[in-house]
């Protein structure tokens, strides 16, 4: 039997050596609502009807835990990962001013052939964020 | 002025070097929509209201493109990433038989205490892929 389509992506994630500087970040400046935390392993934020997850790569890379005699199997990057979050065009200037305002440096600033607007800065942990609209991808908001 | 909270993730991303492999088991095995190729730099999928970006990290490593003017950051990682995918746990019986067809290897199976299954298997660039229902975050489908 064929199953439906995927409904969408549940989890995102990023890796971070620095937790606590990643928990700063994604709390104070962009706001995110942290879910759980087990310091020096993992933060996981409340996105939307989704989840960030931010591992500690040295702790994950290699399988280590278990759910009711399973293993959760291993993953963790290095380099600079990229994620894109939701927000409505009306609202990049204001995201712009309050990202300057915490001292975030705003690596790029790119208006889309099609419409709409993206503005790029890093975290902590140099990963690539990126504020936009989904009408960049014709999905309605 | 501070803005409103972000309304969810927009673009998650996964690294294949190896995208014509990528693009048959996502579109394939996984049935993502593709949206947009870029031979040997980006497969991008529709994933219900958000996007799945592919990218060769060996081709977005170092800033290269440029849009209207504005350099579009770079990113890449190397090592096994972590995506999530939401189904209904009513349909994971179904995804897992199906995998299976396909020759994916189950990577492992995992009953959550708070209730909710997951099915983990990787993708053909060794990134774990899970499926699970949105209850195992309290996240109502």
């Amino acid at each position: 039997m064929e199953p439906n389509r995927i409904r969408g992506v549940l989890e995102t994630c990023l890796y971070a050596q620095d937790l606590a500087k990643a928990e700063t970040f994604y709390t104070q400046v962009l706001k995110l609502e942290l879910f759980l935390k087990s310091p020096d392993r993992h933060l996981f934020f409340r996105c939307g009807d989704a989840m960030l997850l931010i591992f500690n790569p040295d702790r994950t890379r290699h399988q280590q835990s278990r759910v009711n005699g399973s293993p959760v199997p291993g993953h963790g990057t290095a380099g600079p990962g990229h994620v894109a979050f939701n927000v409505p065009e009306a609202e990049i200037q204001t995201w712009r001013e309050w990202l300057i305002q915490h001292d975030v440096t705003i690596e790029s600033e790119v208006t889309w052939p099609s419409g709409g607007s993206s503005l790029y800065f890093r975290d902590p942990a140099n990963n690539s964020l990126e504020l936009t609209s989904p009408g960049i991808w014709k999905i309605e908001a």
